[in-house]
């Protein structure tokens, strides 16, 4: 695979499975890199000293990145009283272990500070931001690390639950202009979850067969079964969107359809769905490198299209768009959350975080048995 | 989370991701579990100690591990070319490092292993061994970990290469009786794999609908888009099997579907589409402890169905109605695989490697700009 890591792109590296990143393999992968060929015992020696250089590291790290965390965190059983005592914490153990207890109370936190109301206006939402979070790469990717097995039972116990056919649902709909990163979202964020209860649809430019029906009627065929989580890469809200920057129906049209997105979406939280409804705002600025970086490198050539920079041109019209949409559509029962995206790895934490925190909530739990337990036992005995 | 860990079961915690469990953070993660509480210097000291010792320990295994790969391995570039050259690679590097690179000739080893011919018995295949692998559970995660990198970055350009709606795909079968890991392999194996590029498809008892049509209709509509990795969870094989065990059609029908399905196969690799067939085996005993667990643990009563039981008394049925179902099938364009399953982390080895050697032979390019790259710089540039 070494040949094959030189091959792989900046983004690729920057992409790894968050749990690897946060793993100390990464370190000793690298060591051991700069110290092949070396004759064994003396490269061993020197990759051991750096492992060690790099534990203290870390441990300087979690120690800020604790800090941070529980300032920003309400204080829950298991979680520590105090930055002092988080340190000590971390000090006489290691940072994970610590993290995964203060990681409890983060979703609230991001909750809190992304969603939006009706008085949203993009452009006074810094996209380099990282409201709710005040540690760095490193400590995001551990949040998420500490996140996952928690994530992981319950979107078993939502799945268990509806295992009759009937049951509860979440809808994850992540909205951003190109190169935002919803394709990282999936594979960072969705692809953590087990692909068994997940269903991503994403929405391209509607068929000719499309076009001729309402423009909800795709959606509703795309919705999760029971006990599934939903994914949306694009949704509904291009028709209020590109439809609207664009001019693909008349003006009367796409105002009309906030109210019906509205009504909609209201319909599905009442039968059962939980909406997560995340925008992953990135900067004008931000779009330019990452467009550049897609036009330099060959490996990245199909994700470009020349569209994309006509799109880019209507910068101002889209982030119009979206502030109309975002606060027309942005309800007690499917609010929306702006999740500032210029920097990947915060984007990525917030929706975990969002995910974890609507999961939380829906509190899955096993349902009973249907069948007499100690009567199949018998049964099993003797077959 | 530690709190949530208690309730997690045991399979949950077998269940890590195996990205996670090959990285030394459980160690410390465990280590620090023991050692919370203790004052700061002292616990920290101790944690410090524990590690070391855990990391002789792998390197002791790493040894072992690759002594076998070696052996297993046909020597590539980049692999070491004895045991002990390996050896000293691991002493003077780590584990991963270099299992990475003795992991590249490892795929090609299992397809030969596992897969079968038409005088294929499963009674002699023994459902414990671990053919083409005589390492542990530890070396078997690293090296999935190992092989991550490489299949996401074929997933990609497999994926990219049917940008246009043309292209190849992949087809992943997955069969095996009640317990036998089908779900283990979804996620674990599957399950690392970016959920963008993948479509599950998990085929319980037919519909009123489907049992109208033929057998093959409703396999047709799941089949996988071009650059998508396609999975059944069961799939028309069950019409080969339970169909042919509980007479739910004439004999004379399921012995009509064994040729059916080698045409409809070899249409669909004509097509353009690899097929990747497993069978999961495990043993009566094994099977008889995973049931009596999932009858223990109220978490788990709900993956249980007395139906389970019944199917359970025609092993022997079913035993003969695989042997046939793979002997008529297991062709050159889509040949079996009997995958011994009693030990998962061995099953969701073998699988990944066998899904890794399909990609290779594949071996998907990044497709060529459909622009001018230049014009588009500078498109991009004043915009």
């Amino acid at each position: 695979m070494g040949k094959k890591k030189d091959k792989h792109s900046r983004e690729d590296e920057k992409d790894l499975d968050a749990t690897r990143r946060a793993s100390r393999d990464d370190v000793d992968e690298k060591t051991a890199k700069k110290t092949e060929g070396k004759s064994g015992k003396k490269a061993e020696k020197k990759a051991h000293k750096k492992a060690e250089k790099k534990l203290e590291k870390q441990r300087e790290k979690a120690k800020k990145a604790l800090a941070n965390l529980v300032e920003a965190a309400d204080p829950v059983d298991g979680a520590p009283e105090s930055v002092d005592e988080a340190v000590e914490q971390v000090l006489a153990t290691n940072a994970h272990a610590v993290v995964a207890d203060v990681a409890d109370s983060v979703a609230s936190t991001f909750v809190g500070a992304l969603r939006v109301g009706p008085d949203v206006r993009l452009a006074d939402i810094d996209p380099s931001s990282t409201p709710g979070f005040t540690g760095d790469r490193d400590d995001a990717e551990a949040l998420m690390a500490a996140a996952a097995p928690e994530i992981a039972e319950l979107q078993e116990r939502l799945y268990a639950e509806s295992r009759d056919g009937e049951g509860r649902s979440v809808l994850l709909v992540v909205q951003g202009l190109d190169t935002a990163g919803k394709g990282g979202i999936m594979r960072h964020v969705v692809g953590l979850l087990d692909p068994q209860g997940v269903a991503i649809h994403a929405f391209k430019q509607p068929t000719a067969e499309e076009r001729r029906r309402p423009f909800l009627w795709r959606i509703r065929r795309a919705l999760p079964e029971p006990g599934m989580i939903g994914v949306f890469d694009r949704s509904h809200y291009e028709d209020v969107l590109v439809a609207r920057v664009d001019n693909l129906v008349p003006a009367s049209t796409w105002r009309r359809r906030y109210g019906q997105i509205r009504t909609f979406e209201n319909s599905l939280t009442a039968s059962g769905t939980t909406l997560v409804k995340v925008m992953l705002h990135i900067g004008k600025e931000e779009q330019g490198e990452r467009l550049a970086e897609r036009l330099a490198r060959p490996d990245k050539h199909w994700k470009f299209n020349p569209g994309d920079i006509d799109t880019r041109r209507k910068w101002e019209a889209y982030e119009e768009a979206y502030d109309e949409a975002l606060a027309k559509t942005s309800t007690d029962e499917a609010p929306w959350y702006v999740v500032p995206a210029n920097h990947k790895w915060y984007a990525r934490l917030a929706v975990q975080q969002l995910l974890l925190d609507a999961l939380r909530r829906l509190d899955p739990q096993w349902p009973a048995a249907t069948f007499d337990v100690e009567e199949q036992k018998a049964r099993l005995a003797d077959s």
